[in-house]
């Protein structure tokens, strides 16, 4: 194959004709004929700020879920989820737990923290000035915040942790950025509140990055599991065992037992999570609202609590520490990312918290109705003649 | 919003109507006009095994990145990759370390290793049956090998690992799995074997489970890093100083002083890799090519491996120790994630290794163009002010 | 203070001439009269190999806990355990968890797996040259034995785990090493196997290094916490309730719960261990029989997996997984050293596994015993008043 | 062996017949004579608060090292190290990375944080009500703060840090806790502090815990690396290359290059720490010196951080982040121990952090050492033989 650079028409990037050449050139190069990658249903110009070379479009076959009950500070009701995923079994199993937990009167959603980061670091000529500089920090914390936020109407500085190894000198800067993700956002401010601290001589600093692995970006890292990258949320229900039975065919105990097990398994492999699949629902709510797909690896990370009450309830739990979600910018307002928004009534200003919480009640449902499977199938039925045996 | 289920007609589920009057009753219960979510290209009947409740599609932009120069042990020469995602940026910067390599001479790819995993847990009545029972596994590696392999042509059990806690037991059963991610066909081989294990009256067992999380499938763990999930892949490149310089406009002294730092970010943040965004190209080729983007969670863990040679190139290798692909079966078959296979040659029987260097070679190309840009814009236009002040 | 060397006389070094000497020395230098370092009551020769620039002893207190009742493969009966020890109550502790344990009837112990490692690094050309010479190292384990075993007659080496990263390739021997430690003897051992694998004209090799941080001596690494370093030991009891109220004054119900809390405790912190603190016991009996005490720094992990019967029972186990004792070398032969191992009938060959079950079972008893007392305080005095407030 | 129980005498518990009768009472069970055990040189009664069930003492040898040339905020001059070790060739090697730092200029030590901590855990009906217990907690900052410093004169308290999962809500108590190490000073403090919470009718408040597992004693955790327990405490030199090829045989370079891979294989094995053996100099000054030896477990974690100079010289800093340590109370003032202590004029009141230096800085020293003296070995012999066959 030929190493031809790929046609880019820089002055009118985003027209069907120029995705026409670029699908065109390759099928030249492979071969390739390209009848399904043509069929979008938008203006191309729309997509500006979203992607570059624009060639098609992937269609990823959607499946709604629902409805999902959801007891929220801002989902309050029924909502249809809708779900893009090439996983057979997938929506049929989120769908099976929230008919669970639907007639278990819901799911209670809490945002417990919001914040989305930027770590900067400083390097000095030794850690004595990296400990000087860091009281400094603390005191002029305020500055720091009227400059950082002089970029942004949204964003707003929430606190600066600290955190140094050797000379070496990192600012998390925390901020609330409104519905959007914002990630560019904080790039932004934390950049202008970089610059006001290079003026002010700050003594024995010998270099600056604006990041070296401490916000984390695009990765899962125990620290955002504890200070919280995106929405902290919590989903959380009390299922009554009977309800377990008659829907999932196991009893509380028996999921009880397994959760057992399950936490014992997360610890000895260090997983990040020690729930079941929080990716599954997770992914293919981000793919179909157009979300940041790639958070993915951030937003997967989680726990499950659970308690067996002394009447044979089952209180679930799932703690998401990382979910980082927008119903604003990105590709939020691209064509059918746009409608799988509306239909929950997510879309735009004002929303952000109440996807967060539809997403976490969705990976709640997602945990029952695998953990259940996985409960109900063991011995599967080589139980019995198991059983003759011992 | 009332609580009404989803109209599934389960003798004739994957139509266009059943999927018009999935979309009719939610645009009746949320007012949402469906106008993109109908745009699909193919007959919804290829669906079956991919998704329930099909409703529709998303349609998710591609962006044709390259060619990217492979030279690997199956990909080999050049490569247009496509690019499925919503994020600004990302396709330019992937094509910008495409280039680059390029320029370079290619990258090497390397599949070092190949497992896919189903770790059931037998649990014992103390741990001196458990002791017991891994002798007797290890003695009847045979016999399990056989029982497993009678369930699938493609899939071999290589080997199995066996990890304690207290008196639980978990076996690892590691299988290649041809041309496919293989979780299903590992889960049939293992249940099988371990159906023939429950028949030869082992002592002290107290309780079986198919799956306790050490597997660990969707979702990291530092198990897997250790022992691979799916293909662990290397890609490695040497990069002269002045290609560097010429078309990132940095250093390769620079590039490997930010590795530090990048390193010791990570290490104190904990995070699954100290890499960049190796997320950011894995999930946008996982969604163009019909991969279980769930996966994510896993094979966006990795290694970032530099040297800085006495001539000053720059040695960069990126190792994925978890990476789950497939060129068979699951999403790989349907409408455009097909034309996106094919257009790297990629889809179908013997392609999978092919498929994973190449991502492997992709990932490798957004660090050094990620990497490159943060060096490249420290101290931005503030650098020369600040050395003023020092 | 002047910097004047230290006083080493290298021809005759252990005698309580020249300890004298650099006491006195010292003294000039800070004025500190050193009237109770020099109570040892051995003559300084034996002390050949354990120390250098011997200037007296630390006299670290000990108190005697038991009988520990053990039902392990090797240590069967009851044991007094020293423990050496600063910290008040930890003796008292254990001994009151060494009661109950016995009043259940003892505790089960079990070596789970034995193994202490080297792990060389070869560094290659590239991955695909560390690739071939993985499969060259399988091929060839039986002359890589041969050769490791030539230097030991108590070493035997089990397995060579591979790990690779990048172009980097780490071959982690694995040995069983009798009653010794074994630290020092499987580096001679490894290294006496590389010398030949050096002979081989092995294909792309760049580098080598006899470590880096694939064993891992002196720190605890997850690593270690799956694969073994050293003894992976399990300790486990089943209480009946009455007992753990009666001499605990607390419910196997109310033990459970905390251990709910705990778990998800250590799954936040990120913790190597979920259990409460089994280093006490571990460096109090590590530094009365003359173990390596540094190793708690690997020997401290672990893992608590615990089940609350329907009957009310309460079955508690703690796995070790990196547990480093030896009953032969290092300290174990010294003055004191050798009278607490003896009076656990620990001394010497063949006695190695007896003392890893003996410490588990401790670690057990103090572990119950702390949990315990946690649980029955909580509220404290003020339970009642606060039971009033809600 | 007969199961009876060890004679203590509760009134008269601290005194040299007690000890001989415990003694005895062990010989007549087991056979073995206490020669040495006996030989202590202070008044049991000291003791009282230290150990309980005295029998006698650890003889642990002792050697010198240094001096070490500090150039800290506390610690200024030269010290004499005093190590406590059954391990060959520790002191020697200390002794000689002393050499090499004394001749470089002396190590720069910073105590850059220090913080004990206490976490008690507040469990609620749901995480709503742990949420506003959040909001409630951060407004009632100083009220708590009151309560928890009437127990204590030393310790104040400095901040509460929050942590959730599901409905548990951790309050993480912050102290500094002058020359203590603190543990039982915090746990008062916060206990008293919970007791006026409780008074509070804290609404939802369902169950209370001193702890579970986010302190966290006696273990390493990830949050202890990120947030300080004890001391947080960094060592620097910056080394030229001369001096390193002139008394270690090693250049910088290949000190660097080492270090690249060490780095690499901690992340690999997730090691605690990418150092090579913190835990040994550690131990080493604890034991000597009174301290709560267990703590090891938390102590010997850390990070290395090196930089290459582009004349030569190499900056090696370490971070220990967890050092706990104490020149007040618990072992502090015995015999032997406070000899060691005074030895570097840090025994009593105001001397915690120049202690802490002197710690780091030894392990600095203990650092370079052995890194030196792999990168020596490595070929050993073979390499010029080596060298021929490639």
């Amino acid at each position: 194959m030929s190493n031809a650079k790929l046609p880019i028409d820089k002055t009118d990037n985003y027209t069907s004709e120029t995705a026409q050449a670029r699908r065109a050139f390759v099928t030249e190069k492979t071969g390739v004929d390209f009848q399904h990658l043509a069929q979008y249903s938008f203006e191309p110009s729309v997509l500006k700020g979203n992607i570059e070379n624009f060639a098609g479009v992937a269609q990823v076959p959607i499946g709604f879920a629902g409805p999902l009950k959801v007891l929220g500070e801002y989902a309050q009701g029924n909502f249809y989820v809708p779900l893009a995923t090439t996983e057979g079994t997938l929506v049929a199993s989120y769908n099976r737990g929230m008919k669970l937990c639907r007639e278990a009167g819901g799911i209670t959603t809490t945002v417990m923290d919001d914040a989305m980061q930027r770590a900067p670091l400083f390097v000095f000529k030794n850690a004595r000035y990296s400990k000087a500089f860091g009281e400094w920090v603390t005191a002029h914390f305020d500055e720091l915040k009227t400059k950082a936020e002089e970029t942004t109407s949204a964003g707003k500085l929430l606190d600066i942790e600290q955190y140094t190894v050797g000379k070496l000198h990192w600012l998390r800067f925390n901020y609330s950025t409104g519905d959007a993700a914002g990630q560019n956002m904080v790039t932004k401010a934390t950049h202008r509140a970089c610059h006001w601290v290079f003026d002010q001589n700050i003594e024995g600093l010998e270099h600056f990055t604006m990041a070296a692995n401490m916000d984390t970006d695009k990765k899962h890292s125990h620290l955002n599991t504890l200070q919280t990258r995106g929405k902290r949320v919590v989903a959380e229900i009390t299922l009554p065992n009977e309800l377990l039975q008659g829907i999932m065919h196991v009893s509380s105990e028996a999921l009880f037992k397994q959760r057992q097990y399950s936490n014992a398994g997360s610890m000895l492999s260090n997983a990040i999570s020690n729930g079941s699949h929080f990716a599954n629902g997770i992914t293919a709510i981000f793919i179909a609202t157009g979300q940041d797909v790639a958070n993915v690896a951030e937003s997967s990370a989680g726990i499950v609590y659970v308690e067996l009450k002394p009447n044979g309830d089952y209180y679930f739990s799932i703690t998401i520490p990382s979910l980082i979600v927008a119903t604003y910018g990105g590709g939020t307002g691209l064509a059918t990312q746009r409608e799988c928004l509306q239909m929950m009534d997510c879309f735009g200003a004002g929303k952000v918290n109440k996807l967060a919480e539809i997403v976490a009640a969705t990976v709640l449902c997602g945990e029952l109705s695998l953990g259940a499977a996985i409960v109900a199938n063991e011995w599967v039925s080589s139980h019995e003649q198991y059983g003759r045996n011992r």
